[in-house]
Formats: C-alpha cells, structure tokens, sequence
C-alpha cells in the first residue's frame, strides 16, 4: 500500500471543475452568464493557467457551458439527458406491437427513455434508398449493392432544437416493400414502432444484438448536436435478428455524450449451497 | 422519400478514410509508414483540403495513425482490441469462484475479453486508503469521509505499454478489511478476481448494474492509454449489490475507444400465438 489518504485523489482541474459545475446546477451561475475569465479563476481558486484551462474544458464537455469564438465562455441552459435501458425498451417496444393501435398511437420508446410526453417531442424521419456498401452488406449478411431502405431519424425534446439521438437505419428494401406503407416516411412516426413495422411484414423478432462504442463527433453530427467538438458521442450498431435467424435490420444510434447514457443491470443466478 | 439514390450516402470524407484504412490493415501502407501530406492525398483524390484534413482526423480517431508534431502523420501498429460481452463476463466470474484456486490461477476476465492467454498479459495494481468524496458517497451508499480501499487496475498486454483497459474501484474499507489479505496489492492479480475476493468475506453478488458513458479522456487518462486527444474514452460505472441489496463495490472502467467495445445480446420474449 502507497501512502495517499485523505479524498484529494482526484486532480486539481477536476476539484475545480466539480466546485463550478454545483454552482452552475444550483443556479448560482444561471444560464447565459459569462463565466469569470482564466485569470480571474485562477486567482481565486490558486490554481495554475493550465489546470484553469482543464478545468473550463471539462465544462464544456459535461455540456455545461459553451465557448463562443473571441467572446467568451457561457452558461449553457440545462439540456435534456436521455437514459436508455435498452434491455427492458426492447422487450417492451415488442410487447407493444399485439395492442391496439389506440394503445400504440399514446406513447413511444423516447417518452419510455426520458419521460417526456408524445407532445414534448418532435420527430424528423427521411427515408432514401440506397444501395449496401461493404460495411452494410457484412452486416445485414446481404451482397454488396443490394437495395436497402435507409431511414434517418432525429428525435428532439420541444424546447430544444438539437436531436436528443440521431439512428440510422438500413432494412432489405425487397424485404419491407412487402409494406408499401412501409416505405413511405410521412406514416412516421409509426405507432408502436419499428417492431410493429417488421410486424405487418410476417416477421418476429428473436434478439437485439448491441455493440456499444465511443468516438468523437464528426463535425456534421457536432454542428446537428449542437455540441462542442470537444464532446464525444456514445454509439450502438444494434442488430436485428428474427426467429428465423435472418438479419432484418441495423441501426446505428448516435447519442450525445455530455447527455446520455446507456443503462444496463445483470442479474446473476445464485451459487448452489 | 427524397431522391438521393446509389451507394455514395456517405460524406466524402468518410470514403477517403474508408480507402486509406483498407490500405492500412492490409499492409500496403505498412506500422511506421509516413502517410502522405494533405497536399498530395488532395491531389491524389480529387477532395478539398478540408475534406482531406477530416480524412485524416478520422484515420487519428480509429487509431490507426499517429500525428507527430511537426514531423508528420505516421502510420501505427495494430493494437490490442477488447471486446467485452459483460452480461457472460459477470456470469462467468461468478461461477469460477467456487472453482478450485488450480482452476482459477489458470485464467481471468481480460483473457477472457481479449483472447489473449495469462503470459501474454502485464498487471498493474495500486491500493490506497481513501475517504469517500460526494460522489463515492452517494454511489457506495455511505456517509461522505467513510474510510473506502481504493484500488487502480490497469491490464497490458505484453506487447504494447498502454493498459488495454483501466479501472478504478471503490469498496467499504471496514468491510474488505475483515480479510487483510484484501488490503495487501501484492495478492494481485488474485484468482478469481473481485468475486472471489468478496467471497472470502462471506458476499455474494446478487446483480451488477452499469451505467455506459462516453467523453474525452482526460490529460493523464490521453497519457496513459497512449491515445490521440482527439480519441474518446468509453467508460463503465460498475455498481456490485449484494444479495442482502447492499453496495460492495463500485468500480469505473476506461476503455480506450480506437480499440474497445462492449457487446450486449438482448433476448426477446416470444409472442403468444
């Protein structure tokens, strides 16, 4: 055992960080204001230029304030965070696809996630039809250039402009044109969901399976966002697989890091005693 | 739908760093190569410096390249990637402990993840005494300033000098100090991992809760793993609960995102026919 005690483990930049991010969530520092110069935080807190700077960068990361060219640093107004159990909203998206339609039109899996209302929320969906590159036909086990069905769709709270998820996600094209309805993106936002698309279609889904990542924003998805560069976003290819094993759909979902997270318990089987 | 049609939905950009990186892992491009200046691959591809500069950002942000201050772009050596399947990763620790210690000496979880045998892995393990800030405090459950062991993992591979993985964990001092054998780092890597550690002191995990976040690393973290800054970190707070529904352990996982993720297979229940 080293010899460091006490519960000044962490580093200074982040102490100092933590202190005005209490202040920033208490409302001390109310959204709009201009935060206190580099060199004023320095003074006040002892810190050194550099762990001022690092401590402003992790603001800016955790999405609490926003750094606006030759003007300064502000307090950003508190966005709204989305906290998905995916395990639980996919088997609950798949519940609902058996209700009726009066059930299916109340609520969606983004109200599940963030406990907004079907009314807080807008909904931009585009369809295109596109042909499967390699990374598509890998995953979807189809032939490169096969016809796919990409839809785009950004779902953001009413008093926000940047989506709070962004998913793209590509289907056989012969496979849903089974559907014309399916094909047409002004039927969105379908009640009751993908699930209960792939439904009207004959197909059942077994599993999701998720590969879960961290990268940074490509500037388009930074500017979309509306975050800064220097925030990253949290990614899942999620695979569909239906009871027959055929791979029916792949999705990319793209999250903002500085508000989302993705949540997931596993309950383990008890030793025999 | 709108009438983009073809195989080209992707950004420019995106393509560029898609050819350069299938030369990359084919070896055409060979670990230690200089890529070619922003100039030529401009040239060479028809795009603008700009979409050339985000070609190359991108090649950063897989890992794939190293840029070098004022010497250039170089080319990297493959890393060790660690895929992590949890939900079985848990499951799997749990039933080695009741293993015999011959069993459980043979292998651990990073094996596990990564494919790679005990021989071809480096372990580093710190132990120190620390008391609980706010956040381990609401975390673990207890009164901020209980006395906590805190103990830093980082997992090598043999081949490379930056951890694959680090972690971070967090028990009650006053409750692994009922073993003191818990308290001594020089035990580490101990057989069977922290279940079995856990074991020794009469607990049993009843569930592991996760919550999956992505941002930045941070300076030392950007040091350490041997990353870009321009590379995200994927991060893991891991909340152990007994089967008493206590708080035994609370660990953060980083994992380097050029290099890491998780899988999760979500299994869904059959409708009723």
């Amino acid at each position: 055992m080293t010899g460091v005690h006490g519960r000044d483990w962490r580093p200074r930049y982040l102490q100092l960080a933590e202190e005005l991010r209490v202040k920033i969530t208490s409302g001390e520092l109310a959204p709009g204001t201009l935060m206190p110069s580099e060199t004023e935080l320095a003074d006040t807190s002892g810190l050194s230029r550099t762990s001022v700077r690092n401590a402003i960068r992790q603001l800016r990361e955790w999405g609490l304030v926003r750094a606006e060219q030759g003007r300064g640093t502000y307090v950003r107004a508190p966005r709204q965070r989305v906290r998905r159990r995916n395990a639980e909203r996919y088997q609950w998206e798949k519940d609902r696809v058996l209700l009726d339609q009066d059930e299916r039109l109340k609520t969606g899996a983004t109200e599940h996630d963030t406990g907004l209302t079907v009314d807080d929320l807008k909904f931009h969906a585009e369809y295109t039809r596109v042909e499967a590159d390699a990374d598509m036909a890998a995953a979807l086990q189809v032939e490169r250039g096969t016809p796919l069905l990409r839809r785009v769709y950004w779902t953001s709270s009413r008093h926000e402009n940047a989506p709070l998820t962004m998913s793209y996600s590509y289907l056989p094209y012969d496979l849903v044109a089974a559907n014309p309805d399916l094909l047409d993106a002004s039927n969105e936002p379908w009640p009751g969901g993908s699930q209960h698309q792939l439904y009207t279609i004959g197909v059942e889904l077994d599993r999701i399976e998720e590969e879960v990542r961290a990268r940074p924003p490509s500037p388009d998805e930074a500017e979309l966002l509306d975050i800064d560069p220097g925030v990253s976003v949290l990614t899942v290819r999620k695979t569909s697989i239906d009871t027959t094993g055929r791979v029916v759909e792949v999705a990319d979902v793209v999250m903002p890091g500085d508000r989302s997270e993705l949540v997931y318990s596993h309950k383990l089987q008890r030793w025999k005693t």
